[in-house]
């Protein structure tokens, strides 16, 4: 069996990149993705793709390919010491209009080095402004099934990552629902090349049925400018675990990458409130109450 | 001469406190600022003062007094090898409501070891939304005057200080026109350290005349909706630098800080807009061209 090429990876998802755009679009009647595409001065560039609709108030889905060399501290960085290397991923983060419609990030990428290691990282994370029980559970099922495929192992060790991961520490709250997170898998041969893929492969073909569904269940609520406001506190939430702790985007801009891709993840119209607080037994202190870690959402029983 | 205590210079701090917002609420028609005072589990506290008004439509004036045992990480950091220390000092972020009045920050304060080393360090920089020259002159040749009292060769390196310090890397700009920033203030005697608490004084005592001089001058100022997405979207590099490089900010969520007094300078209302251009020739451009170190406001001739 020859060895998968890292080019067969990077149209692979490029081929993602262009079906979720597509499948974006048709819930926007005139808001269609605008493309940059760009390159990187030492190696390889991207198509960044950016939205503002009606469904989908701010949206990101990026693709990007880079090579050339790794400096010494990034080497050091990831434990490694060959320094030719090759990033390839799909980021996506979209901000809805609708807040009982969620924010999704979706990760997928892979990563080698010339003569070196090589490994796939990604991950998808649900992030909504209230915490709708069978969504949370629908959502944490899904990747559990995409998991449980290709390695039993995979779902707790992953949703445990993505907890740990998502994890506004200063807030002391988690991000959202979390969802999964991996990194670093790699192997020895062509064979575990494949395998990762196949499960990259998995994870990128989820998130459209994944999202669909939630739109669909959610974006045509009515909602009142109180739940709007609330959505803006909690978009705030967001960009302080992205710029305060997210370790991707402090590459990204430590690295003199993209910053307009690197900070499309930032939402539209954001508000922070001194000291904000919660009505008690409110929907909003439902969701605040269930924003920590360890929640077992995938046998999670709605209603009980 | 005695020596100047700690409990002094924390007096003074709290007696500006006070000053400074009893005469920004004379703007407001109905809002008063709101105090919370807090105590810090390993040792001292503060009262942190938020307004939410007409013409402030956030800010915040804290003061804290802190002590305690130096965790070994900070230790290093800050080069010394002593444990038990005392910091007080006073912040401020005002982000006014009407575009065309700048928003401001201030810092003083002062650090000591138990028979080790002390210091003051502090500054004040402005962020107008709209640059306008006779406003940064008039800003710049105000700090040039407090320092020039105290010693000719402040000014132009804590103007440079400033310059170097409020920059956002990955934009490429300045956070605003600058100001003055100082750091490590110190020496060997009883002498030095009053010295130093009265450039301390002067600066902290400028902070009224000269902001009351940008609200008296741009505060009833007509603007439209355009000037205020260009403010929302000005106030969103302000986060991005505050929760990206700014070393306060990161030193006071990595130390559990109390986050609400922390990032009460994160603004009201702010937008991220995906790759935002200015038009050639407008006000906007203007204010972009002007976000760059090394200009001489001081000595600017306004209307040349």
């Amino acid at each position: 069996m020859s060895s998968l090429s890292k080019e067969s990876i990077s149209h692979w998802l490029m081929g993602l990149q262009d079906d979720i755009c597509e499948r974006l679009e048709t819930y926007e009647s005139k808001a269609r993705f605008r493309e940059d595409r760009w390159s990187r001065d030492a190696g390889g560039g991207g198509r960044s793709r950016a939205i503002s609709g009606e469904i989908i108030e701010k949206g990101g889905v990026n693709y990007s390919a880079v090579h050339g060399e790794l400096p010494d501290k990034i080497q050091k960085a990831l434990g490694i010491s060959v320094s030719e290397f090759y990033a390839t991923g799909v980021s996506i983060v979209l901000h809805p209009k609708n807040p009982f419609v969620p924010i999704i990030h979706m990760n997928v990428r892979f990563f080698e080095t010339k003569g070196g290691p090589w490994w796939f990282g990604g991950g998808i994370d649900l992030t909504p402004h209230y915490v709708q029980e069978e969504d949370a559970a629908f959502f944490h099922t899904s990747l559990k099934s995409v998991c449980d495929k290709h390695d039993r192992a995979y779902f707790p060790k992953f949703k445990k990552w993505a907890d740990d991961y998502f994890f506004v520490k200063h807030r002391n709250e988690t991000r959202g629902i979390g969802g999964i997170f991996y990194d670093r898998l790699s192997g020895d041969d062509a064979l575990s090349k494949q395998k990762h893929f196949n499960f990259m492969q998995d994870v990128g073909s989820a998130f459209i049925p994944i999202y669909t569904t939630l739109l669909d269940r959610n974006c045509q609520k009515k909602f009142d400018p109180e739940h709007k406001q609330w959505q803006k506190i909690r978009r705030g939430r967001y960009v302080e675990f992205n710029l305060v702790w997210d370790r991707g985007t402090k590459f990204g801009l430590d690295t003199n990458g993209r910053t307009e891709s690197i900070l499309m993840s930032l939402p539209p119209e954001v508000n922070w409130v001194y000291d904000h607080q919660v009505e008690d037994g409110s929907e909003e202190a439902k969701t605040l109450s269930l924003l920590k870690k360890d929640i077992d959402w995938a046998s999670h029983k709605v209603g009980l």
